[in-house]
């Protein structure tokens, strides 16, 4: 086997050696169904431990590059000839909400390419020790009992801690006002379950999360987009859309809004409350980044200053600690809770008691508070590497946000730019990203683009613009870029 | 603080320490907000290990007993009486699917109870220390990245494990035409989503998984109950349901049936494909028990015998290894597959990478099956228990079923007989049962009770049976259970 390991490089030898073998597929010169040699000969062969020969070999399985079955070995994967297509064979074959949750899903999954396109937090800072200690913890404490199943509200344990974490947000809620959600996607599809029914409209901001514009079209609900500015949601759009609709209720991400990177300035949270009074309008804060304020500091979340119960109340551990856990939680009057645990038995009946119980006793212990004191001025160096590097590469007819928290910029492009088609070229040239489109239950005039700056180092981040600037020159002259926008551009964030 | 521990009773000290400290909450002598001491000083002056007291204290924080904040020390609970109200004030309130899913799932939480409530496997035999050696491996081979988002078709690595298994049930799939789902549950509510609209009809058994039962009202999809007998699903009356409905697809449970405790016949099997195949039937085919054969051997799947993928297959880990897992699969064509996948993301975009890596890492190293081998007896033991204890302490006028595999006996009383009264009656002299009424769309003339045997030891089945018998001959004299069957009287199984 011909693989070389260079000991110096900065980059994790069962990294360097499972490149080696995937190029060493993707040329033939592994042949499907081959026989890899067995991880005590590897390792012998190049000098090496065998936990990094059965690293790289886990991180090719799971890849999909080979397949092992316990007592007959490891061997190149049967299907390879999927894997080896080029990305963009696999990628961007709809640009549709639904089609980028899945380009977004696998692009994590594929080695090697930049991505900016996922609103991800950075892999290499997860607290994997401690983790592994809560979960030892949770195991010695709870023994079996965190094997059985569970009721589906939750583990009382991590209730009672969620209660103490969005107090700190200013919501004051006992457990029972508490039901835990696989992340807050599934709070919100049960939550759009519980209040829409097909043909009902539901109010967001435009652009808003991926994620519900791909939950209310498989619900038969139509989707209304709002304008939002540098303050936010404008207010004065959704008066007008109340006297013309009867929505089921508006969808908001208040604090450091995905992908628009603003916030809802106070003026505006009093007036949205105000309006929502008067007009019994329901309202779903999404405040997942709402603990990711670059300078430390946020806005308190809107449920803080709701009087009259109009503010259900969804976040997740996702963002702020580690998406794998699938943890989220809602907040609302316990009635509503009542009624959203049926319906969380009519879908999967509870989340892995495990988990739950070690992320209590994770936060319990201090762990995700200082995580995210760890994590803000990494955040904060990497967006203001992106910003850096956009000044840099970018043509000047390109804007953009400035994100005081959260993971993503939103960049606007001239008229009449192509997206896609900078979409696919970007793969190609090993860079990914999410178009503005996506974001939007409405074509937008004004071509957008969305940046996440939180998953990738401040170099690579920096490599991703230029490549991106590059092409956006390229394109300039066939496409136009260069010229000024016009005058009935109206900026989105 | 005022607590005996029995060092001589086979009951674990911590669990005896729990117990304790529950009877002087309830008695007041721990009101609520009392601070209880630290481990520490509790394991001094009892002169038991702090491990112990910290499991007896985790026990309680899990039932809500107790809450317990970093540095300021463990308290009983504010709302402790919503906890000290006797049992049957929290459970029953709603006779109904919903209702009683809800009410088994915190039958779990409630010490004491013998419960013969639940379809689950038996939690003292889970195999912890392999669990969690298989998430120490997976932790290892696969770091950070298993804490990340992961496809929302589930990790490749268990779909290549999947694979295999399904193989030993006769199904012969790759890894592309398996999703991974939150448990069987998760499974069926997401193929009701796929073929099924408001106003639809699915054919199921009558008895049958009382989930079902809960999903399809929760879409607005009608459920219509298909007799049974000792074969299993009464063929002619599927026949003529055909001929008048055009059902989205018919749910069955083929073997091992749950509630039931009986498995198709070979015969039965084939005219029901050929029937599907005539009638255009889409058939889904949950295999949850087909592993759990009490001697080992199960009947083929249906689905190895579909030559035409009418047959969509499900099953999940938990009840052949343990629930917390979370864990299931949907078996299908690629195609439905991918749409599968797209309403998934709707869902929840993904189940925690970690548990489906630890997952196919346990069953590559043959402890899922060993398990399986070993659990085995264990089950048949106590199934013979249930069987002996009801032959012992029965009226005459009760029958029941005999299963040859699966967890459940289905028990049918004299008509007049009230099983709600019984099941109240029962939870106060501390046994649950869950009635017969909540697994069938349509009232059913005959009285039934499910008694799960899989979650209990031989002596306690004993016990719990002992008690339910006293209780129907009590309720004999009143409710005329002596009154021999009438004579239109049709077993269900």
């Amino acid at each position: 086997m011909q693989i070389e390991v260079d000991r110096s490089s900065r980059e994790p030898i069962y990294r360097q050696l499972a490149t080696g073998l995937q190029q060493r597929i993707r040329s033939g010169a592994l042949p499907p169904q081959t026989r890899l040699p067995t991880v005590r000969q590897l390792a012998q062969q190049l000098g090496v431990t065998r936990l990094t020969v059965h690293s790289a070999y886990a991180e090719l399985q799971a890849g999909g590059w080979v397949e092992a079955t316990v007592g007959r070995g490891t061997f190149v994967a049967e299907r390879i000839d999927e894997l080896i297509a080029p990305p963009e064979a696999q990628l961007g074959r709809e640009v549709s909400p639904a089609g980028m949750v899945s380009d977004i899903l696998r692009i994590g999954q594929l080695p090697g390419l930049i991505s900016l396109a996922k609103a991800d937090p950075a892999h290499e800072f997860f607290p994997m020790r401690n983790w592994q200690r809560a979960i030892e913890l949770a195991l010695e404490a709870g023994g079996p009992q965190l094997m059985g199943y569970t009721t589906a509200q939750g583990e009382q344990s991590l209730r009672s801690v969620l209660a103490e974490v969005v107090r700190e947000r200013g919501v004051s809620a006992g457990p029972d006002e508490i039901i835990v959600t696989n992340g807050v996607t599934n709070g919100m599809s049960l939550i759009t379950d519980l209040l829409a029914r097909a043909g009902d409209t539901v109010l967001l901001e435009q652009p808003t999360y991926l994620g519900m514009l791909n939950i209310l079209p498989s619900r038969g609900v139509r989707a209304v987009g709002l304008p939002m500015d540098g303050e936010g949601l404008v207010i004065e759009a959704l008066e007008a859309a109340l006297r013309r609709e009867r929505p089921a209720f508006l969808y908001t991400i208040p604090t450091f809004q995905n992908p628009a990177g603003v916030s809802m300035s106070p003026a505006r949270r009093a007036a949205l409350l105000d309006l929502a009074e008067r007009h019994g309008l329901m309202i779903v804060e999404d405040d997942i980044y709402g603990r990711l304020g670059h300078a430390g500091a946020s806005p308190p979340s809107l449920k803080a200053a709701d009087r009259s119960g109009r503010v259900i109340y969804l976040s997740s551990f996702s963002k702020s600690l580690m998406p794998g856990l699938r943890i989220g939680y809602v907040v609302a009057a316990p009635e509503l809770i009542g009624r959203l645990v049926y319906l969380r038995q009519a879908q999967d009946l509870c989340s892995p008691p495990l988990m739950q119980r070690a992320l209590a006793i994770f936060i319990e212990q201090g762990w995700w508070q200082s995580h995210i004191k760890r994590m803000l001025p990494r955040y904060r160096e990497r967006r203001d590497a992106l910003l850096s590097a956009m000044e840099r590469f970018f043509p000047a007819e390109v804007s953009w946000t400035r994100p005081q928290g959260g993971f993503s910029c939103w960049v606007t492009l001239p008229r009449g730019s192509s997206v896609s088609d900078l979409y696919m070229s970007a793969i190609t040239r090993g860079v990914a990203f999410t178009p503005g489109e996506v974001f939007s239950p409405a074509p937008n005039p004004q071509p957008h683009l969305r940046l996440c700056f939180s998953a990738e180092p401040p170099e690579r981040l920096a490599d991703a613009v230029a490549t991106l600037g590059g092409l956006l020159r390229e394109r300039g002259g066939r496409h136009g870029l260069a010229e000024p926008a016009l005058s009935d551009y109206v900026p989105v964030v």
